[in-house]
């Protein structure tokens, strides 16, 4: 018997656990009753309105690339896999906009509006499986948001199935816009991004686009002797009014994972890479190349060069896309995504070195450097508690020390269930109340995707 | 008797009543109790606390330059007048950020951070009196936000003075993050920014800013014969990918507004003009004007040509920026703030056209015409009723006209009082309640600015 007439439902105990959570490690885990697969809005809400019938939390998912168990489930709960809907519903050329279906990819988008000359910048490492409705979830950022924004910064309208004071669970909320500006009641829009489907789900989006870009973007290499020097170089860079498209950091760990399982032929040669990429055309782009490779230089590069083989330097951005899964190889990571001032990167550079050291866990990291923005790996032998207790401690100190920077614990992953302690570090007793209090009047049966971002830990 | 201790307190009924209203024609003003000049996050504080004690709504308001009413007094209130909070509490080049109070004017705002080669792009037609509190009150757009964005897009966290769920009235609350990105909990941040003080008291803002432009930006001026087809010429910059910095219409009412008042030396010898900012550096910039005028002529302009001559092409920036005062000399004007899709600017522009005639009122019509942001000037003459009634039925009609066209009621002027019942007509009754169950939940007492948003017309 399904649940939801005429509506797909996952029944096998072994899809069903692959739906059940993301890729957040250590994150816990519940027991699904069923997965649905809808197709269309319509479906959607019957499955929301079904679900506040029978008392029923729904976990909404996408492609399941998170990394802080936004997606996981929740004991009892649905989950509603969104990702059958793909479809592309409209790309407006003229106005530079587009509306798609949550289910979509993002770099399916990406190609979409690339054949009507159109860009769609926001590119997290998932961006090959991750759906634009997950990006929503998270607000999710990516390499090139150094100057082109993340997700919420696109997103000028949205379809949720919600409940609460909108009316009966199952209601269709078109929230937003499709003009370029508009200030027509509060910003509900920016609200459901990064709300992680704790709101309502979002079942299609309507993003405002660019013109594609023109020219191949100029890439800058620069190779530091600590990845503390790296970070005097971001920090340098920033100083320097300089605003490369992407400006990312890659540590010795990182190339040797990369390079030992997929033989791309990159030397790690110095402790930490820098990689900068620059769009602006022309001699202008090349003047801002200049200045990046003086601003590396003057931090105590190495050595910092403008990389004239475009071959070279696509290889070094792939290496950056597929440091994640390289290191996954290596054991269970447990990944960090604290966001500082770019001023304190090189000192939170240092303290990771200092933690990783002390607790004695190994610890890769990658950075969106130019935004502040560490990935701290940390690694752990599989099936090894002692070293699994040790990485937690380190991941909470790492925290702890990007709060007291006057950062935050997670600038692009979302709160899921594993910042869920270091959110409440972070944000004061009121802020925390009014977070409370806009999520239990928007679903006050505490149906949607409970637990996660304001939920208790 | 002074209400609050120690805070100064405006009594004088001339002063009081000249700070009993905004810039809005028509809107209706209340009595106030009292206004209040508070100079610091904790004054405000207290008095929050206080009107909350006695049952007194409160007011804020910065220069008073709004054009909704969303500042204007409403009966038994008590006003808080943020004008003194002038502060400039931090630059922080390092970081591309500062902070402010919210009483800094804008235009005070951007000659503070140029002077550590930064900054902070928006600007409203207001920016030499309109304070950033204000601004952040209803997303304050402006010319540049075509290419760089509104308000929003620049406030990366904010303290407000709030009520409700975060505890007592007067309790503050620090909202958002110092770091380039954040996704720690909902975005409060950007619920705040056009919420018209209806959610709390905005006292200070933690804003990014960019570097500085190194280059004069280029002005591309083209002349049409009519608006619409300078409309058309919007539509097909915007087709084929160019993103000006600025993209401003003036139609011959206007420009012969101006002229009459300060002498510019303007000839309107065209119906309308469109005035093309471009700051795109070097041979690309040079490029991107060729392809501007390219598209106004393909569009049926009379003439189109880069001006070489700087000081003209600010005199017609000038000339965009004294539109509004230019108008207000020739009797009550009327502001619509409407937006809609690019591609329906010229169908919008001819529907105005339309309805003035059809309606016998004078219309002038500013557009920050690339955002599809059109602000056309109803104008009648002081004291004839029945022109006022024509007037605003013409209003009403252009609101409905923008929906219908895929837009939005208020493209930066915010809700306020006047566009109460638009804000109606374009937004479900579901969104109204999630709107509304917002409000009531941050503000249970309606403590903060009641009747306007959300508030019933």
């Amino acid at each position: 018997m399904s649940l939801f007439a005429g509506i797909d439902e996952v029944t096998d105990p072994d899809v069903l656990a692959s739906l059940s959570h993301d890729e957040a490690e250590w994150a816990p885990v519940g027991r699904a009753v069923a997965a649905v697969r809808p197709r269309s809005t319509e479906e959607v809400a019957r499955i929301v309105a079904g679900c506040a019938e029978r008392g029923l939390s729904v976990v909404p998912r996408g492609a399941g690339t998170g990394l802080s168990g936004g997606a996981n489930a929740v004991d009892g709960c649905v989950i509603v896999d969104l990702s059958k809907m793909t479809a592309i519903l409209e790309v407006d050329a003229d106005n530079m906009i587009c509306v798609v279906q949550a289910g979509v990819v993002n770099n399916d988008l990406k190609a979409a509006v690339a054949k009507h000359g159109l860009w769609y910048p926001p590119d997290p490492a998932s961006s090959p499986w991750s759906t634009i409705g997950g990006n929503v979830a998270t607000n999710a950022g990516g390499l090139c948001c150094l100057k082109y924004g993340v997700t919420r910064d696109y997103v000028l309208g949205l379809t949720a199935v919600v409940g609460g004071p909108a009316g009966d669970y199952g209601t269709v909320a078109r929230l937003g816009r499709r003009t370029t500006k508009g200030v027509s009641g509060y910003d509900l829009t920016s609200l459901f991004v990064g709300a992680e489907g704790t709101l309502g789900v979002v079942t299609d989006v309507t993003l405002k686009l660019r013109p594609a870009r023109k020219e191949p973007p100029r890439t800058v290499v620069g190779a530091f002797g600590s990845v503390v020097s790296a970070g005097e170089a971001v920090a340098e860079t920033t100083r320097q009014g300089l605003l490369p498209a992407a400006l990312e950091l890659l540590d010795r760990a990182t190339l040797q994972a990369v390079e030992e399982w997929k033989h791309l032929g990159l030397s790690a040669d110095a402790e930490a890479l820098l990689l900068a990429q620059i769009d602006t055309p022309g001699a202008a782009g090349a003047e801002e190349a200049a200045a990046v490779a003086g601003a590396f230089t003057r931090a105590g590069a190495l050595w910092a060069e403008q990389s004239t083989d475009e071959v070279e330097a696509e290889q070094l951005f792939a290496a950056r896309r597929l440091a994640y899964p390289a290191m996954e190889r290596l054991g269970p990571v447990l990944t960090e995504d604290v966001c500082v001032p770019r001023s304190a990167v090189p000192g939170m550079l240092a303290a990771i070195e200092e933690i990783g050291a002390r607790h004695q866990v190994i610890i890769a990291t990658i950075a969106h450097a130019g935004d502040g923005n560490l990935h701290p790996l940390i690694i752990t032998p599989a099936g090894d508690d002692a070293a699994r207790v040790a990485a937690q401690a380190a991941f909470s100190e790492i925290l702890e020390k990007a709060i007291a920077a006057g950062g935050t614990v997670t600038g692009e992953h979302g709160v899921g269930l594993l910042k869920r302690a270091g959110m409440r570090q972070e944000l004061s007793p009121a802020v925390l109340a009014m977070q409370s209090a806009v999520k239990r009047t928007l679903d006050p049966l505490n149906l949607f995707n409970p637990g996660k971002v304001v939920g208790e830990p």
